[in-house]
């Protein structure tokens, strides 16, 4: 299994040699590195994948007394992560991770799937995942969302994937998955934030139209993008012909950027991601 | 020379029947023929590509006689249409469009190039283009604009190329070419209207940009898209490295768009295009 | 439900008039038309989608009147197709398949699965379709085509798709099915025809691979192509990281390049293809 | 003005800290790095971009005596390279590049243009760029090369760009420019190698097209690939109309790889490339 070494620092001159010494000096071999920074912030980022047998509070000792302070340092083993993915109606993303899942393709355990329909839960059970089923109706937003963070906590999910989960979730649902909930968003964004993505694109006559996965902050539609894919489209296409096209770009996009993150290749940097690929 | 016919009507029953059978009656060939319905508002467009001899004002007659009131009836002999170039201080889609016409690829003559700078009249003299430098400067926007119509007026363009021209228009300025104005933005529209999209988009954290050519209406980056193109960009491009990077986008899907609308291909929809291509 | 005439035909004037007249003499509204000319061989094709009641008979004979001879002349429904899949380990295309026949996105009944693994079959039972399970160890050529013939066979498939199907079919077989038998080719064909194409890529170092669906003739990866899409790839990346990445691709353009040819939007032409879409 | 250091060397532990060192223990600051590891031939790259004010020859002795046997090591200052263009009738990959050098964008001196016929020729005076006419008509291959070879030697090219030069050159001609000389292809290669590529495409009935940027070795259209680009296509385009949209791929996959060249950022790894980017 893959061993990552994952540093976030304020750059200073040296760091890729300080680093990469304490590696050469505990006999671990590097097998790829990479390195970025940011320089209007200057930020130091670094991915390191390595081989050996190693003591990880030795070497972050090491690290730490060597790197500047505020540094954030993680080993990481690459282990499937623990997951939980929650959507509405619509199957597409659904079933593409659930397919990836059964086949050992996410780099995740998929724990459960949490919706506020019945409709997908056939599909749920065909690949024996449980399957909660959270009705919204007649509940306050609040109510709705204790709920949902009551199903989620039973399974301490590292990440919580939102697979066309249709309703918006407030700020204080998102606060307690920091950098660790996952949206797929129906637009190329910034363009057509909120609802009915395709009806806007349809409205505006665009020619080319798009899907986004983030990362979700409090503000809607507004987190760190991890990926975007888009399609060429024309004037012989309604709204809803839109929409079919986009599920392709849609499920693609998440199951990419869900691998991405998994694999340990990407850095939140304030409102941005930085991606080691 | 291709000839063309083109039809915008609201749409009923038969019409393509009625139109192909003027033209069969009268000999004409058809080698190319696109129809397209507009359900939303019933709206029929029709562009046929035909060989043969025929006496318009007859042929014309004919039509309007079989097609429903408020037909707009258009014969084309695709010649290259009269443009004048208006750009600033980028040069790469005036490059792009000068070449093009030098070597015959535009189906237009470049009548004449006009900047609020002189720093492209080098360019537009190597390729023998008037060059008119009507600077903006310590002048109200009214006065400014009235030059730059005085200079266009003497040419009589049939349309005006917006070719990274960075000033904008006022609606009494736009009312003198209505669809015939074509503009090149560099944001895959709607993202990132108006000023610096680059920037914008550096801001954001995108992982793809773009490029949109469009008509210009009275609502600034609003008018009926003719085509858009888009690129992968990731995190460690600057908001400059990223400029540089869309000038290739911006100048093909200008290029293109330009032959697109020259070549009778584009109807305009309200605030949409139908293209047959 | 979409009602389909799909006539291929020797080009000669007045075609499009002659036909719609047909229609519109019988009062069925066209709600979509597309014509083409190949003018290299002279051949003329057109799809028109219309409503209205209608005695298929009474119109073939119209059309057969008024049209050259050695026309095609086809009504069709639109109805679901029913096929047959074939598969040998790899998941990627089938469960693509399996999942948008579930939701009824194929616009076809799969009627089983035939593979040459068992590994497979667990996928198929999934989703409640037949899984033949035909190994071709230890058996001629002939008589491993033979029994998957006669599985075939005993379903009646108006088309047979090779899902990841990693075998060469004999032109004995794909005789059987002619224009009804579509392969994904994990390749950008003409390039890296044959075995392992992606080993092909690496070793060749290009910089895109791509997938192709087409459909099979007697010649290995030589029949009409439906459509092909591509990835970029570097120099990071190993074959079996290309193959990963390559999934994503050959199962979307098999699922896209099905749709086309089962809404009767694909007519062969020789060894190519015409597609109104 | 950028510098960097370009090491390519057999892989071995240790590497990146040995050579980070020797920069840091002569305070040069890494602005930007980057490392491959070709695991198949074991062969390890890098190319680091640093600021600081150093001795090249020192620098080099230090590197060399930790680095193992076969090291090349280099330092670049990332100047502006001197190239020569060849061309034949065809302008847009000439045009392309000249207007890029016009304006700077290039990193490069174009310091003539050389073309078998004489139609380029006021293109290229347009730009102020010598032009040399070389016919190859009445000549061996041989008597033709050897004035092209004289006519390039009085400029001392870098390297030698064939800008659409679609005449096959020797391998004695190609031994002279080794890794130096670079072609743009006008099909994505390994599809279409050889001459009317766009004819085989229309042939074969392919649905997208592509253009391929390539170091020249001595067998045809088989050199290490630096870029590939494509665009989609359909049944409507002649083989023509597939060459004119072709084009426009061709000359920004061409600008795109020499910009890559020029600014240090391509390693040749046998017949492959290795890019950072």
């Amino acid at each position: 299994m893959a061993q990552f070494l994952l540093i976030h620092c304020p750059d200073e001159p040296g760091l890729v040699y300080k680093i990469t010494g304490v590696l050469f000096r505990h006999n671990l071999n590097i097998l790829r590195n990479g390195e970025f920074v940011e320089r209007e912030n200057s930020q130091f980022f670094m991915r390191t994948e390595f081989a050996g047998d190693f003591e990880p509070a030795v070497l972050l000792a090491e690290l730490q007394a060597l790197l500047p302070a505020g540094s954030s340092i993680r080993f990481s083993s690459n282990h499937p992560k623990d997951i939980v993915l929650m959507a509405t109606k619509e199957h597409h993303c659904l079933s593409e991770l659930l397919v990836r899942h059964a086949f050992g393709e996410l780099n995740a355990r998929v724990l459960a799937v949490i919706s506020n329909y019945e409709v997908l839960g056939d599909l749920a059970r065909r690949f024996d995942i449980p399957f909660h089923f959270i009705p919204h109706q007649d509940k306050t937003r609040e109510a709705h969302e204790a709920e949902v963070l009551a199903a989620l906590a039973q399974y301490r999910p590292e990440f919580v994937v939102l697979a066309k989960y249709m309703r918006i979730l407030s700020s204080e649902f998102v606060a307690h998955y920091p950098n660790r909930l996952i949206n797929i968003h129906h637009s190329f964004l910034p363009a057509f934030v909120g609802a009915s993505p395709y009806a806007q694109a349809y409205e505006r006559g665009v020619k080319i139209i798009g899907a986004t996965a983030h990362f979700v902050n409090e503000q809607l539609d507004q987190g760190p993008i991890i990926s975007q894919s888009v399609i060429p489209i024309d004037h012989t296409q309604s709204a809803r012909e839109m929409a079919q096209a986009g599920r392709d770009v849609e499920k693609i996009v998440l199951a990419r950027s869900l691998k991405l993150v998994f694999d340990e290749q990407v850095f939140v940097n304030r409102n941005k991601t930085v991606i080691f690929d």
